[in-house]
């Protein structure tokens, strides 16, 4: 298995990063399989949503009214709302399979592949990249 | 690595198509591996629960609430709501794997294997199925 | 492709169950490869996040908030609230799958693998782990 922990940087910023372009040029050439994309933390999720047309933006908002950014939680560390922060992979889980077919991701049109990560004091997340031939 | 795309009529009702006998046809006779369920569409996912006793349009009426057929999105392509099933992939997500023991789907006995479409405009869908031996 | 299925006590408590430890064991000295970790039951999930501080509670506070435990639901065998639970598989789904790198789950610091369990009337819960090599 080729395996790989790429870190990207989100900065200061809550919400969605397209990783599309590092998932693709990590199975580049690689054949036929599957592609596990695994984010090891627990604050944050991977979604395959359509990037570009508001559609990031309104998951974030619907993320925030499901998941309130109050003092309900009886998780306290960090700031007010990081307990929702903690929630957020019981939803968003932090692992997705993409299948691989002649080195290419069979993503659908509209489709990308998004870290969602609601917790801005983390500017820069890793993702775990493992593709598995077959 | 086995591969291959179906396509299955939803028709022009929203809600939920089972797919458990597509994916069993599938992997029949494989041995033992895993399937990946994929959806290459950004308003779909796919779903592992009891159909047949009401769950399946529960699943889609909480879907309704938790994300409302309104003109809040800033996703404004198509009609009226449409913006929430641009949403729905990040909560119920276009990818699932399922093990196979055997050349038969490992699911409990309540369990099948179903596509979850609140999109009434799209009367096709595309299915991949991929099953990686080991 | 190495395969088995544990059976987990969960008492008559309704919640989460850490079963870490469990898929740990699993994949000790397994090398590389992926697990899949595949709940064989129509009313329960898998999830990905930190326990021991909290959040785990607050994942079962939000879902039964997200989904009320009333008479709304179609499904109605069991007691009042069953029907939710035959909804939850929707949103946290039965399957989830981890990379495996030298025999050790690839998991981040504060992750754990949990059972999400809702229903308080199955005192054991079976939970198949597959892995796959490569």
């Amino acid at each position: 298995m080729k395996t790989e922990v790429i870190t990207i940087t989100t900065g200061s910023v809550r919400g969605i990063t397209d990783i599309t372009r590092a998932a693709d040029a990590f199975v580049r050439g690689e054949g036929d399989g599957l592609l596990s994309v695994f984010v090891p933390h627990a604050t944050a999720g991977v979604a395959i949503i359509e990037t570009g047309a508001g559609s990031d933006d309104d998951l974030m908002d619907i993320l925030d009214e499901l998941l309130p950014r109050s003092d309900r939680y009886r998780h306290r560390h960090g700031s007010v709302g990081h307990g929702a922060d903690h929630v957020l992979p019981g939803i968003v889980a932090p692992s997705t399979v993409v299948p691989v077919v002649g080195g290419r991701l069979a993503l659908g049109t509209w489709q990308s592949i998004v870290l969602v990560d609601p917790n801005a004091d983390n500017p820069q997340r890793k993702i775990r990249f493992s593709f598995l031939a077959g």
